[in-house]
């Protein structure tokens, strides 16, 4: 059996190798249009703002090793450019453009996202980068090293901005952030961003919310950008406006594409091609909370996505559950973490929420070191249950969202949560841990 | 009507503190046999730790702020001695021996527990302090400092005596633990006690398992430990063996006693007479895996118990849920946390467990920093019920331990839980949280 994977990145090569493990006589090939397969993304921006490291250290495993060890068939340099469901095949074109057709009996989608770009003149300029591929990140590393970069502007306030923001200030480049929208990280209590935002500026990085973008130009010593009430010059400029799911594809051969523009795929990651799977970034799925088709790259689904097709095409019917939204990043000193829906998703996906917003400490009474930690709890006052939790704070957020994002997993009622026999001691927190603090605010008010 | 607290601590503390806020009107009088009431006992080795601090500073609320601010009639130095539940009254004897007598509508017996002392000669010298009450603390404080110890026998190997060894190396004061099993950490993973052995030796502790403990007897120039085949010199000796539930009172007035001598209590808290709760440390719980009755003296579950009881007098019907038995605790560098069951354990409570042991990494592949995180997961292959976990790490473990808990109480199947949607972000662990790690070993084996 022909076993094809479209995208060698985190689903693919989960798949790929999972696959050749349950089942070593597969013919498993992998088509990876870059050079680059199996490597940290998330790491980038950490890998970047340490000269001394180099780019090629966040690849996990490398394309040989693939071929050698594991018995895939992995080809690099192949861009998949159309499919046909109905003769069952993909061709495409090597990066030395020579075409190529390759008949599946059954295929995975891997295909990823890619960086939105600000729809401006000006972005093929030299110096415009965005950071999404291992390509773009030896890009943007080489490009700081070579034009000793001291002015960047990125464009977008998202997770990946924010991250970059550090790695930049850690190297001593100046970081101005600017976006169209007016309000620094929309999704989040009003509160909680007005500390990461002073977390930013008392780390040198400047943010410029609501101008509109309206070109990029080259200047004499770099890059403007320019908006209609202010003009940032840059020796760089990296748009992080976020992503968008790389379906065309699948769109193109009659495959169902839903929210975002994802591959619209069942919880066997079946999409409406019974041939045809998808998984990660590309592919959409399931939240658990509103029960609905939700589009939310994230690299643990992508490699848990992977594993199940890999299952599935062996012959075995696994489902993977859905996806809460758990998501953690760092701001400098601070963790930022969320899971779930803050109460404008609530409130769009039927629910009636009430929410509450408390500050707690890392640390027990009287224990030194104790930074503050915030959080935000949203519970729904119809049924009681729990719908998302955010929190901020210098320690002991980043691992305490999970215990939130296993109570949204068991459909746990606000009290039920509040209930949780959670770990104490004064090193670690205080006796009532921040969620159970908020937990029992809240069940005031549903 | 009359409520009336026996014991000053976290349970009668917050119950009393909690009825008058639910009802003013009420009279609500807590007697305590000492002169100390909440304050953070969990608190006292770090605080010993630093010659610095003032035992004081674990005090939360002084007794005068619950009197004047609060309108508790709180009875310091008051002894409650005797019970009788027929005619709803307690008396005792203050600290001045003075005898009192007093009657109740509802009663809380919140009488916490005390250490256990080792049953052999000696134990009433001078420089043998267990460490249990804010007193306690303030006379080992006192002694450190005025006898300038400088070695100190600890007898016990549990979560005292380790959070006690780092105080006292913290002191560069010399510390031997003996007890007389031979297995350190017998409740513990053996390659992860082994672990925690290895981080007790590079800080200098020395440890004596499978030594009887003979007698204790002064020297010219302190005391003397004395076993069969060992002696072992010290400034002081800290008796650290555990606690056993104060619950004579209870008994001696006809109420039910169960589990290790706790009281028995419902998921109210209400014990064997209708006027009588008890809470905290001298009562029982419902263990959520097991679902059978256990006694798991923590600080968060009296604070819990004494919330629930005070709604309870005040005509609530509030339950508590039951424990999973959470629990952290630092020795130097290492965090130590589990939640659930060990194997052993399991198999008593009619399980039959699996169970798995991994390595993984507190942060991703290539980020800079990351050290080891170990993680033993037990599930059950009759059910597939997730029953038990143990973590140990130098970061990272003592909040994830939470999502486990959560796990468990939601009696989530490892499968469930092997789904659950877990934050990720390169500076606080791989793609694949340890937990999920474990946990997709485990399914392997259930």
């Amino acid at each position: 059996m022909d076993f094809v994977v479209i995208g060698g990145d985190a689903a693919g090569m989960s798949a790929a190798s999972r696959a050749k493990r349950n089942r070593p006589d597969l013919n498993v090939t992998v088509l990876e249009k870059t050079g680059d397969v199996s490597y940290s993304a998330c790491g980038m921006p950490y890998n970047i703002a340490e000269p001394d490291m180099d780019i090629e250290d966040l690849v996990v495993r490398h394309a040989q090793v693939f071929r050698d060890k594991q018995g895939i068939n992995l080809l690099t340099g192949h861009c998949a450019e159309e499919l046909s469901p109905g003769d069952k095949t993909v061709s495409g074109r090597t990066s030395e453009g020579k075409v190529f057709h390759l008949s599946y009996d059954k295929l995975l989608i891997a295909t990823g996202a890619s960086p939105v770009m600000p729809d401006i003149p000006g972005t093929e300029l030299p110096g415009v980068i965005p950071l999404k591929t291992l390509d773009d990140g030896r890009k943007i590393k080489a490009f700081i090293k070579d034009r000793r970069v001291r002015r960047v502007v990125l464009i977008g306030m998202g997770y990946i901005a924010l991250e970059m923001c550090e790695a930049l200030r850690a190297m001593d480049i100046q970081a101005d952030m600017v976006k169209s929208r007016p309000t620094f990280l929309p999704w989040m209590n009003a509160d909680m961003a007005e500390v990461i935002r002073e977390e930013l500026e008392s780390n040198g990085v400047v943010l410029h919310p609501g101008h509109a973008l309206e070109r990029i130009e080259a200047s004499d010593d770099g890059l403007k950008l320019i908006c209609p009430d202010l003009t940032l010059d840059a020796d760089m400029i990296l748009p992080a406006m976020g992503v968008t799911p790389n379906s065309e594809l699948a769109a193109n051969a009659g495959i169902i594409t839903g929210i975002g523009n994802s591959i619209a795929v069942d919880t066997g990651l079946r999409t409406s091609d019974e041939n045809v799977f998808a998984a990660g970034d590309c592919a959409d799925a399931v939240h658990v909370v509103t029960g609905e088709k939700t589009w939310i790259p994230l690299a643990l689904r992508a490699n848990r996505g992977g594993w199940a097709v890999a299952d599935n095409v062996c012959g075995k019917d696994v489902r993977v559950h859905g996806t809460v939204g758990t998501a953690v990043f760092k701001v400098f000193d601070l963790q930022v973490a969320r899971a779930g829906l803050n109460a404008a998703e609530a409130t769009k996906a039927g629910f009636d929420p009430a929410e509450v917003m408390i500050r707690s400490r890392s640390r027990a009474h009287a224990h030194p070191g104790a930074s503050k930690i915030w959080v935000q709890m949203v519970g729904d006052k119809k049924t009681g249950c729990l719908l998302g939790v955010q929190m901020l704070g210098k320690e002991g957020v980043a691992h305490r969202i999970n215990a939130a994002a296993v109570a949204l997993h068991a459909r746990m009622t606000v009290e039920q949560f509040s209930q949780s026999d959670m770990a104490y001691a004064p090193p670690f927190g205080p006796v009532w841990d921040p969620l159970l603090t908020a937990a029992n605010q809240l069940l005031k008010k549903i």
